[in-house]
């Protein structure tokens, strides 16, 4: 399947200069959900998949579908403050200052195989900060896998020794 | 199944006095997740659902997965100011003054059959405003799920009218 005409371009959005790619066309028709979910659960093979990590907000979508398809569990990674429970953090660059992502400490068991999803990968600050937090709890990170990879920002060389996969490059 | 021992009090969380519901150790857990989406989805039976609305932003952990699971399109409600495309709103009480929720004006077409999904139905304030936005665009309420009811809280008196079904209930 094409997803390509599934994805809407937002001109300057979250501000001037920038062009948004907006999933909500492709999230909204069922055809393509479902075809989508299916070939972000393709990109794994056969390989057993433990725990899928996803990202607060926007890779909650996906990534919790993934797992269940594959028979894992479902790990959130999400902004400081947010969980509840004890934590490890991570910090990650943002475009003025820093970021800080966290994990439950007992989210990821030592040996789980972990595949990381987000919807967009763009510098890659996000998803090398996520890597990061799994490792840290003593996983391994598989693959990271995202809808949409926007190659010309380059964010695949911070995940440098990861297999990544996207359903669409731009 | 029984999903308790899957969910998790942690006190004084988000402030004193608060018990709040962890449901990470459920999604964690693959056996749990899997049979949570499907009991989700039974609580459908033979309706034909058209689309499931998720809110912002652990309603999107479950909604896409029973959208998936239900042929039907997922659409996200979102905090003011995060959807890139043209949006109506809502507005609905917090605790000290008031949030506003928003919808993509195109997320919803005449005539389809919406499920409203959320982790956890409290006060009712924001599946309330949802359940407005969907109907505004001329979409039909048919259910309302939740992972947890915390009844209270009496959130069930704001959705009167609509089938409220949840998981566990406290």
């Amino acid at each position: 399947m094409d997803f390509e005409p599934y994805i809407r371009d937002i001109k300057d959005f979250p501000k001037p200069g920038v062009t948004f790619k907006d999933i909500t066309p492709l999230l909204k028709n069922a055809t393509a959900l479902q075809k989508a979910a299916n070939a972000l659960v393709g990109f794994i093979g056969n390989t057993k998949i433990d725990k899928v990590v996803g990202v607060d907000s926007r890779g909650f979508i996906f990534a919790p579908m993934l797992a269940e398809k594959l028979g894992a569990g479902f790990v959130t990674v999400r902004k400081s403050g947010k969980l509840p429970y004890t934590t490890i953090s991570e910090s990650y660059d943002l475009e003025y200052g820093k970021g800080v992502l966290e994990i439950h400490a007992d989210a990821i068991e030592e040996g789980d195989k972990v595949l990381v999803h987000d919807d967009v990968l763009a510098t890659g600050g996000t998803a090398e900060a996520v890597c990061k937090l799994v490792e840290k709890l003593g996983g391994e990170v598989v693959q990271c896998n995202f809808l949409i990879e926007l190659s010309f920002l380059k964010g695949g060389d911070k995940l440098n020794g990861y297999p990544v996969k996207a359903l669409l490059r731009y």
